[in-house]
């Protein structure tokens, strides 16, 4: 089983670090600020208040011995950019860094960083894609042409069958599933009747989506 | 074609923005601060520096004719909380808005907030399905046990058509797409031969995907 | 006998909570300032230094179980925002809380406050009521043209009964009481002389009140 | 027509202002902050940014010529006290000063102030006041022992004469007045019938009149 | 034996404190830093922190027993106005205070201090004073005119008696000591020769002093 | 005429300059803040405003035709220090420095001051001494033993001469001039009537002085 | 003839600019700080305010045609480090990095810098070179057992040839060169007369140069 | 064993500390930093945490047996000025003082320091003069115009004996030394091969030395 290690407990962080707790992943929550450890500390394996510019604390907590490290500091660039560095050079495997900026995910990388994500500028792609269309809950980018959406089935096709509805015929999309309720249908038959509540998993050129996710 | 506003140029705002107006629709940044401003000018349509706690500067910018304001103010709740009540009074028929904590997420619905998003919280959780594997590049959560998932192809696949790879019958998951550089193969037969650099799309039980997914 | 609680212990929250408690009332007075706590602890039920913004604290005080629960935070807006907002979804009755401005007003509603005050605009209209006439003292206002009035008996009224100095003829207004040193004459005779000192309680039309008041 | 001068326009000095203005007096506005001068130069007749604390400036305003000048000044308590005295030695006949703390109220006494003023402090013995009745809207206190109180007609009134309800006989106090929407009815008869809404202005001693509040 | 205390351990409060217990006169020194007061601990009867503002403190301490309280506290004006009234509220016979400005002494005598102290400006007169002529030591203004001087013996004096060097006869001077080593002969006779390192202690009209003085 | 500079417009800087200049000499005032500089402008021969730490800024205000340059520069005592140095290095004759503390003093010393002045400390020993002795108004300490005083005519006194108050006889000291008004009596006859008012200047012992004093 | 820019004119950064201007060569001075810039502009060839964090500058500054940018940022590591890292994206060829630790060196060096250089902390070690001989003015390590220093001629030498003084024979070391006034005599013969003040510069082992320096 | 304290533990300051401690000495290292003290504990004999400008903390430590005290406080430069005073006042032999600028630098001297230096100026010489020839290593400037220089051998002389590379002949300098590896050659006879890797120690004119060097 993985062990991982999340040094920074702010919202990004934290989050990260209760995600995969609940994933039933070993993590150890790392924070200076002990307010934020204890927040923390019943929704993780371990969780300690530690200077992640001390050398030696991060040694004592046996950084090297995890498998991933996430350095999730929030403001303080120049805070993010040293423990990157010095989780590098203990000999960790893995050490995914937060960017602020592009600039910053640059330095990132260059010093060693394995993985660098932008979550606030990620995240706002994500809302900006689901605003376009209020039936939109959730998508995934296949090709800058085609995408996989999550969306809540149109007024107008409930009652009918996916064929009576035309979804491939007349929007050219192919549903691979259907969300009802708790329950998961996966590839379902043309004949499938579409009910209200029904959440569509569809596949499809993105012009073709967006004219079924309407607007 | 629907109008949007975006208050507050963050690092999630201005994504927000910009991912819009890529999209190709209409949208005005405002922030309080100049220099946010003059950096995303080229890249929305337009960007006005105004104080969103500003009723008569908020009016002037003529909100209530938006289709939907997107308030990412980012560290101060109380000016989220009256931006959003006053753009609310102004007769905006969408305002989401972005919240720093639960409670704030409650009192921005209690005043009238259309919807509210936790991009750090939400993208954490993201950010951690990704790492407890390392082949997993997206996902959509179908339900607590269901998932699809955008992943790169194990190792020992390629070379194997799809039937060879067992994909279905020892993983019990079903491939919905193959991303092939920058063509996507939806729905690929049993035959389809799995390249190296091929990315596959899944449908099935988490437990399944991860062990097809590997760590 | 209804229990009171008062959160803020600034000026006025603590003259609402000694005026409560001088009354006879059961009060809590809390505050994060330990000085503010102290300042009051002899002249209400129970003061105790707590965080308003901690979730936890609250609950442990039992503020659920009191009657009115007064949010007399003072400067922060914020502050008094989401505590009045946890208070509510404890379960408080009656939460009556103090704005700052009318928006900070209208939010404090949104969010479920039962009353709102605005302790220093109403202030201002009374003293400034009071300062147009140095003999008035108090008033309640019945209506934008009547009120009733409590003020110095005019220099020329000494010695005469109320019928000759004419308040009812000339000024056209009824004499509700007199208040005499520590005693009260309600519904004076006509005959009844005005002595020096007399404070008269006087019902009419603003404009004859005001002629009576002098100036 | 008297003239007032109101230094310093936070909450209290503006209602302050502004309620003089609305009643037809000249009113001149100063504060330090250009922005508070902005927000209420439309309400009074004369606003003007000057320091307090400059000699030079109060006389270039003329403040000796005005009849009261009201201190509103906030929180320095040191600029209060010298703008106070400094006012008393230009000639101005009435100095009105607000007071943090009873102390400050007594140097204020001290150093000349002919009036001095303790809102928030009087503001929360009045909203004390009325938050132990839920009925009661205002009152005047006549002595210890006496008021006078607006309040919210009791349910079981409605339909009833006053005769009936045995305002007098039973509960012991004088009704002086009905307001009954935006009428008043003077010395209201002993057969005037009590409606749903009417708001009753009695006298009488505090604990019957408590009584006929309600709780 | 007259008691002293001084209140604020500036360089100025210290200088008196510690004068007062040279002089052989009880002092109890006060100051809110704990560092001023252990500097200052073995050089006055009594030391004590204690914060000036707080009703209780004052009282605790017995400031009503002492003769004199001397005001020394240094910038903050509010504070040294507010312990002046306290003091004199309390009883104290004698309060001296030290004033920063003109405008601060005339509040201190308005609110009851018995007697203000300008350290500052006084000093720069004093120091002006010594500057004019290189030789003058020390003086008192007898009146505008008149004045009694303490100078450095001019150079060519020295080897000369008293008459001799004209001092009476050219410089129209008086001489009324001359202060030798550690001797002090006073109203020495005519004859007396002037040594060098003498110096003298002269009366006179301030032009004839000046002269006599040198530049 | 000496012509003198004073850099730094405190209230000890302020008040040197001035008196300088009310004594007829030619004053230049320096200081960086162009309030302090605008407010004496009047009151001196010239005031500028300037940085007394840029040594072009000193150069091009010519100190080095100034005969006395005084540095009162109050709580910056790196400035002072500084200052000090540049001006000696500039070639200016005197170089008059205020110390804060000793230390302070001795560097000034050290760095080629002329003269150091300690005015807070030493206007606290001149106020120490005034306060042991209610009548005593000035005074010049002629050696650790003798002193002359200036002092206000105890009430017992007042209708007798000099003798018969026994002032030389009982007392043991000289009387060397007595102010009556704004004359100047210089050595008095044994037979001069002192009357109420009278200040009497005397020169003796200090324990016979404080004897004469009274307290 | 090399063309050289410096970013950051702080103590260090201004001095290796003017040294390198002084040599010939042209140089760009840039600081954020608008008074640094002024105070060089006379000794460089160039010099302007420009913000190094701001990729536009830099660019409009012309910097990948200068042959060497040395970042000589003083306290802020972040910047230090994203200054460096936009140089080289830019195609600077050689950019030398002042560190303030060895990490913060470490880190320069990932992110591309060409050359690190510590100041302070070999300016400290030369420092306590010079410290533990008195005659010692400058030095070069070989190796860690041999060095070149430049010393102040021993007392007893003075007067005696290199060979009765039996630096050869007795100490072991040779020496390369004599410094006398502003001539150099390299080579110096060992009959030679040692002068007193010659600066001797001899290489050798390291504890034989340490006993001819003496302490 | 001559011992050394310094006091100010920055970046220069460790460097002294720890480098006078390599080589033998005994050290005490100060500093009022709690945090700076710890890292250096165990690389110098003693290391203390104390306040530079308390006289009596530094008597305490024994600074006057001490042979040569460092002070090296880095910002702030009255606490500079003043420990320098006192530890003259105390009798310290030899007080060395890091100076942030020339004027600083000359104030040290005034008030006694027996050293000055300038580390960042001094460093900002030596870097530039390595920066303009890639070759250059270290230098000893002899005067002006000469120079001994440790330089990598340039490319084309590799293979070749010095007589062969013309190093006297063509060049005109002197080689003193071979640094080869860990060895050092020193007076390499003419035939020598330069082999690469070898770094030159080299003697003569400043601009032959350029060109050996190269650019």
């Amino acid at each position: 089983m993985k062990q991982f290690a999340v040094i920074g407990l702010g919202r990004f962080g934290s989050s990260v670090a209760t995600t995969l707790a609940r994933m039933g992943y070993d993590v150890l929550a790392v924070d200076t600020d002990e307010q934020k450890v204890e927040r923390i500390v019943d929704r993780v394996t371990h969780a300690v208040q530690a200077d992640a510019l001390d050398d030696e604390s991060l040694k004592a907590l046996g950084m090297r011995n995890f498998d991933v490290v996430i350095v999730a500091i929030g403001h303080d660039m120049q805070a993010s950019i040293l423990t990157t560095v010095m989780l590098k050079e203990m000999g960790v495997r893995t050490v995914v860094a937060k960017a602020n900026t592009e600039l910053h995910g640059r330095v990132l990388a260059r010093v060693g960083a394995d993985k660098v994500v932008f979550p606030e500028r990620d995240m706002g792609v994500r809302v900006a894609r689901s605003l376009v269309s209020k039936n939109l809950l959730d998508h995934i980018d296949l090709s800058p042409d085609f995408s996989i959406v999550e969306l809540v089935t149109p007024k107008d096709f409930v009652g009918k069958s996916l064929l009576e509805a035309g979804v491939r015929g007349r929007y050219g999309v192919n549903i691979l599933a259907i969300r009802r309720g708790t329950e998961v249908l996966i590839a379902p038959g043309a004949k499938e009747v579409i009910r209200e509540g029904d959440v569509l998993v569809a596949i499809g050129r993105n012009e073709r989506l967006e004219k079924l996710g309407g607007d």
